[in-house]
């Protein structure tokens, strides 16, 4: 078999080739967190009227012009703009009507004074110690939005304010991308359901149920196929039964050579396979298969969960985001910087992603790397994240200042 | 009316004496970013037995010592472990028996030599090159976890990797703080429903959509009261809806002197009102009022969608933490560093929170403020976080680095 080991870059980079599979209209109650699949374009002038973005008083700009404390104007009362109506009182020169932020500007008026510099004298005069020039304090028509811009660009990821703003334009359903579905598949004779008690040599399907939270959190629909023996038909029946179903397709492997070698195998029996990657330049999760079958991607993963977490953070999430449609502003994944707590030797030849505790340290934080026999899975639950430490580097030093790959403490994610 | 009006760091202190409601117990398939009520302890070691960390032969490690490449050990070769089943083979003295990773130490074995270091002579011997030392590539039976050691302690919020280590513990229903269910109230006579088409002088509902959006997006329960108009009667009975039914209650008001002043108006209708916080130092967001009746928290939030969101970031965000029982490692919220663009003065005596676009520049962000009249909702969709300009700063410099709060672009909430 030719050698197909590539490095981190390369695994994105081919990975950034599969995108979203469709699109739907839904609620916008219902579209947190979804992707546009179209720009979204303002249907009318928001606000629309000239509105007050003040409490003060309409006025003719020009009948305060030269207006200062020693000096002020005088102005006539002559109304107040009710909320939500349309004013039915005209601003003449020399008069003021009373008007709350938001409130719509009346007719005539073409500013608004603060309630600051405003001092009733009497119940029918105001004295403006402060000149406003035309259209201060007044939203108009079209400054929010104006009909047809676009408000929110094909690509973009809905974030609550997203949210009221197309409720703020009466914009009720939108149209993103379908949320990718994945099949997830764990592999290996000696993996019982997690209900069974295992017998000595026995372990219970753990990556089952981290990949299927992985998939939630990052917005995927997890289509769980449930375990398979390290049987070559059956693992070859669910595989199909994913391809169908699903839009992607992720095999756990146990994590002896022979399960990887079945994995492989299986691969094989499609006519239309192409193996992409067969291994990363990485460390943990180098036994990492990639093929595609058809238009879909399909993932060998290690078996020891802990590397399948770093493959999962490292590549997994970029490919659902890139399934999900998402054009996110890259450089602004959940990273923080800490301070290294001690030295780090650089294995050549390969990308090592170190899980770290974080601790805080004064103002900042203490990046602390877990060390631990491979194959345990305690020290998952200990980091706080991965460090990377790139496989062109010489080693870390104590002191260092370091980014840390934050792992993601995403709420929300299990209704 | 005393003076209440409070620096930020004085507010989130404030909001620390609010905590979670109570617990329930959830299977874990539902439990991801839920918070744990109680420490979860391992109810077994796991593994659970001696286990093989490597693909290789499990031998009897004195049988290596003083083997080399040019003076290698000879063994011969018993058998095979199956995986997922006790081994029935025992290994003698100068014998061998073939494991793959995660398979079951045999009898007699205290290691596992690599493949990498075993060369088959024929069906019935191996030459081992390399020397080990007793339990090498081992996991011993309660090298993950030992029995009744802390796995999860009180507090810590659940992620993919956590749920996976339950699952393989045997653990399936776990005690969680319950969500906080947050009451949602729009006020304003000039605020219609999504659906309605506004009049002049009318505006649709935006802060309802956003704040729940907002509320799910941080893992709590929104429920929606809808719209009050500013009515003193309708108010009151609506708020106390709200206490009835929920954890707290958020009022975002018309942004006029006269809504606020009824939010305070019928905050104080309750006996047990104690009023914690009328005016927070912040800009947006100064017109923020906090009180406490009973043991529930009672927000009139700002009009101005752009100032509700940014009250939202800087105090309902940590404050839902703390209701939904969260034991954060503070300062690892999504900021990121970036270079800012221009200058800032900076207005004494208060926090400002200017939304900034980031720009990606060479390989790090460039933080360029957004700036627009008060009350514009454009400038929300357009800023991807917020940057704080200190009281006590005199400004910030372009070319500066700083750090922007990263407005939290979540999946998964919309289920």
């Amino acid at each position: 078999m030719f050698f197909k080991v590539k490095t981190s870059e390369e695994v994105l980079e081919i990975l950034k080739g599969f995108g979203p599979s469709g699109d739907e209209k839904i609620s916008i109650e219902l579209a947190l967190g979804r992707t546009l699949s179209r720009d979204v374009l303002a249907p009318e002038n928001l606000p629309g009227f000239y509105r007050s973005s003040m409490d003060g008083y309409a006025v003719r700009a020009k009948d305060t012009f030269g207006a200062t404390e020693s000096l002020p104007a005088l102005l006539d009362l002559t109304g107040e703009v009710i909320m939500g109506q349309r004013p039915d009182i005209i601003v003449r020169p020399g008069t003021a009507v009373k008007i709350s932020t938001g409130g719509m500007l009346p007719e005539g008026a073409d500013g608004v004074v603060m309630l600051e510099y405003s001092h009733p004298l009497d119940e029918k005069t105001i004295e403006i110690s402060h000149a406003i020039s035309p259209l201060e304090n007044v939203i108009q028509p079209d400054d929010d939005f104006k009909k047809g811009k676009t408000v929110l660009e094909k690509g973009h990821t809905l974030r609550p304010q997203d949210l009221g703003v197309m409720s703020g334009l009466g914009i009720s359903r939108v149209s993103v991308f379908q949320r990718p579905k994945v099949a997830i598949i764990s592999t290996g004779d000696e993996v019982v359901p997690i209900d069974q008690r295992p017998e000595p040599g026995q372990v219970r399907d753990i990556n089952s149920y981290t990949l299927s939270a992985f998939c939630r959190q990052a917005g995927a629909e997890p289509i769980n196929l449930g375990l398979c023996g390290d049987n070559f038909e059956q693992l070859k029946d669910t595989v199909k039964q994913g391809l169908d179903r699903a839009d992607t397709v992720w095999i756990s492997g146990g994590s002896s050579v022979g399960t990887r070698d079945l994995t492989l195998k299986v691969f094989e029996t499609f006519d239309n396979m192409e193996l992409l990657v067969h291994g990363i330049s990485i460390s943990p999760g180098k036994p990492t298969i990639i093929a595609k079958i058809g238009s879909r991607a399909i993932f060998g993963l290690p078996g020891h969960t802990a590397s399948a977490m770093v493959v999962a953070e490292v590549f997994l999430a970029p490919f659902l985001a890139g399934l999900s449609g998402e054009r996110a502003l890259s450089g602004t994944s959940y990273e923080v910087e800490a301070e290294l707590s001690r030295n780090i030797e650089s294995a050549s030849g390969r990308d090592d992603y170190l899980r770290v505790r974080l601790e805080k340290k004064g103002d900042g934080l203490m990046a602390e790397p877990i060390f631990g026999k491979s194959g345990l899975i305690s020290t998952l639950v200990e980091a706080h994240g991965l460090l990377r430490v790139d496989r062109n580097t010489e080693g870390l030093y104590q002191g260092q200042k370091v980014r840390v790959m934050v792992f993601n403490p995403i709420k929300g994610g299990s209704g």
